[in-house]
């Protein structure tokens, strides 16, 4: 019996938007290969990882109709308690039998911006393999569309949602900027995009370069990179069914 | 005529391994479709693009035979002077002239840690679309595969080759790590790779997690992710053929 691994399997970017496209059309044949032979899953959410795994079968059969799969859920931690006081042992239990575990995340490679990355280190910590199979990220998709500064950027999740400490923040990400000349990047959750597009015109200065991104990766990918002067001027609406992804390079100073 | 696009096209990340594997391997169809058909490349290298453009042949034939591409490498700076005084307009001319222009680096998405994003820049600019097409990069890849903190991140391209300069530049970013709970993400060029990792051994605190990542998206993945105290007690040797990706978070003060 080979060594079990953990492996990281990208989902696609198309979520919200037509899902009904091939999946070999944005995941490469290893991935959905891999993929396809796993009979244990951890996910960050059953019912959309179960329709991700039947348009796996659409291209390459399941090796176990969907049904006779195990598919256990990213425990919550209890609300108010830190995702740490989770005790994720259980979760390895088909590692510890000698089987490879998929772990599996809503959109684009697990463990990145969402709470995969505890399940990886705890692989880590108990001595098993961990592999990534090759897939697309939000976040450099992004980053690469901008035309931004992609040798030093920082990418920070989501902006906090009260407006005075979003202010605040997106003032001190805009000085960092500035300075280190690091593109800042943010994710958003569809509903609040026209408000964090809207903050962030507000509080950056006229000269840095903002750019947004939506349907990443699909023929309807759409980036707008401007400054934030012209964005003012000319203002965009941005959808609030589907991901959008926010980047800015402040001007060098001086 | 359809409104031209400049196309971000991703590189797999198997340079410097066995580069025979099959290109559907390790990228979707769409990309390799959109690379096949093709006739207008800016790359950063030419020679190693008409070897991948073989690689892409070799799945799906390409519209015109190789020789009749149009393949232009970036220009490089002058010694001495900044990349932005490198006039790009003449790359763009066969988007003026209404059709595709395909962007490429070594490895990996274009315009992210390579010099294309200025090209990106001048594209929108001068008001055409872009468009990535799906593919890995090793950033993401390595920052999943370690585990380590993925909500909160910042990538800083190559540390200084000098070593005091190295020594301080690295302990300034473990600071960083250390109060945003920010992990910290390097890339290498091979054959300094055993010289980075034994900086960061010497150079990070012992409750410090570090990750390194080689031959990734491929079957022979390699991540070690452990505290530098473990590293220190058990060192691991890296290959000076292959590129390496290097993270790291350091624990919560108090």
């Amino acid at each position: 019996m080979s060594r079990p691994r953990l492996l990281l399997v990208p989902a696609p970017l198309d979520f919200g938007l037509d899902a009904s496209a091939p999946l070999d059309e944005v995941l490469p044949k290893r991935t959905l290969q891999e993929a396809a032979g796993l009979q244990h899953w951890v996910v960050e959410n059953a019912k959309t990882a179960r329709a991700l795994l039947k348009r796996v079968d659409a291209v390459i059969p399941l090796a176990l109709p969907l049904q006779q799969l195990a598919i256990v859920e990213l425990p919550r931690p209890p609300k108010g308690q830190a995702r740490t006081s989770v005790d994720l042992s259980p979760l390895m239990s088909p590692l510890r039998a000698g089987h490879d575990l998929g772990l599996l995340s809503e959109a684009g490679l697990p463990a990145v911006a969402d709470p995969g990355a505890a399940l990886v280190a705890a692989a880590h910590r108990a001595g098993f393999a961990v592999h990534g199979l090759p897939g697309s990220s939000s976040i450099v998709q992004a980053l690469a569309a901008s035309g931004l500064n992609g040798q030093s950027f920082a990418f920070h999740g989501y902006a906090p949602t009260e407006s005075t400490a979003r202010l605040q923040r997106l003032r001190e990400w805009e000085a960092q900027s500035r300075k280190l000349q690091q593109t800042q990047v943010l994710i958003e959750t569809p509903y609040r995009n026209p408000a964090l597009l809207q903050a962030l015109v507000q509080a950056l200065q006229p000269s840095t370069v903002l750019a947004v991104s939506r349907a990443l990766t699909t023929p309807q990918e759409w980036t707008r990179s401007a400054t934030v002067a012209q964005w003012r001027q000319q203002p965009s609406e941005l959808p609030t069914d589907q991901p959008a992804m926010f980047s800015w390079l402040a001007a060098a100073s001086g």
